[in-house]
């Protein structure tokens, strides 16, 4: 298919086709003629895997280049496909991004309050990690926040959340390894990893909602807005 | 104390105190003279919260405003605190960030295989939300780029994932009804929803990581980076 035809079948704009061939996020065409090339269903499959990463993951196109990186580099070990994803996820904290970057290459050191909560953490759950694993810092960071607001008592929490990350990484780890060839279980790790964030998160909020409302119901008077389970159109 | 020294406390420049003042981030103090006013211990305090919204939560100046008036409204129920908290967040998916602005006050529809996905699972877990909680469109989406982009495969996490969420919940609410007062409830609500996406996306991280080299050993002859608990700085 002509690149007008890769266009219409992602609904992603030629000029954007372009930037992805330039910044090396979309393979080459085969070409045809000096100002013309075709391109076939991997670069379909290519355009959307892109776009998901970019639009749903929140993936800068500088992190978006090593996945696909990762992606073509079939003798990378799979712990080294996780690491390359787990960096390339924005952190929901925004300010986490530079210093995120610099620790991909910088060892974790538990110089902090939160950080030494969570080497004993680690220590306590059997969590053998490299210590640039860019979950460190960011786990110790918020720990960190916590306590500079005052608010020690959600320190209690990390326990419970250690757990269910657990219970998360055992089903990542189950669906990678569930994939039938090296290319797919690449594939999985890549795009399980960055969107899984987006899914956790959203499941939160409304395990979150569901609880706050068997913990503290409204207040007699309040009008109750319209609840999903009792929404005629479901 | 004057903002000068206001600044000096908080490590946040004058022009940023202004610009909060102007955003009504923070509350005026209390005028000594046409140019000058006093700063108290309510003002660094209220300076630390926006910083570690707006820094390590990710949130924008205008959902960081939404939060502020949440706090200072004592009417409020803690249901609804949440609900302000939880759209506050910025969505680990960049591009969500509109759609989910707009989700805040449309209500969900499960008109996509993913959004069916979801109101079963609500409907097999017993969790009862309102139809517009942004957790549901944002959970829907993911698991639909999880099919366009032909893995399916992955959907096959979504009960670990909601075990998951449901744990992290009842620690979310354990933290909260721990918190002496209303006023103190209604902040460990905020700094807890903005601030526990980017703590367990750290420790999913984490444990993904030491999962996958129980599952998938580095291959012989791979150099052995080095491990967290093998660190002699720890």
């Amino acid at each position: 298919m002509r690149m007008s035809e890769l266009s219409a079948a992602t609904a992603v704009a030629v000029p954007t086709l372009k930037f992805y061939l330039r910044e090396q996020l979309l393979h080459a065409g085969e070409r045809t003629s000096p100002n013309q090339a075709r391109y076939d269903e991997t670069h379909v499959e290519r355009v959307r895997l892109v776009r998901a990463l970019i639009d749903v993951g929140g993936v800068s196109v500088a992190r978006a280049r090593d996945i696909i990186a990762a992606l073509e580099n079939d003798a990378m070990p799979l712990s080294s496909v996780f690491g390359v994803a787990q960096r390339a996820v924005t952190p929901p904290a925004g300010a986490l991004n530079g210093p995120a970057d610099e620790a991909a290459s910088t060892a974790f050191t538990a110089d902090s309050p939160g950080g030494r909560l969570i080497l004993d953490l680690c220590r306590r759950r059997g969590w053998s990690v490299h210590s640039n694993n860019p979950g460190l810092a960011q786990a110790a960071r918020v720990l960190d926040t916590y306590s500079a607001l005052g608010h020690d008592r959600l320190h209690a929490v990390l326990d419970d959340y250690a757990e269910a990350a657990d219970r998360v990484a055992g089903a990542d780890l189950a669906a990678v390894a569930s994939a039938p060839d090296r290319d797919e279980m690449t594939n999985v790790v890549i795009v399980g990893t960055v969107l899984g964030d987006a899914l956790l998160a959203g499941l939160r909020r409304i395990a979150q909602e569901a609880e706050s409302f068997r913990r503290f119901p409204l207040p007699a008077g309040t009008p109750t807005p319209t609840l999903l389970e009792t929404d005629p159109s479901c």
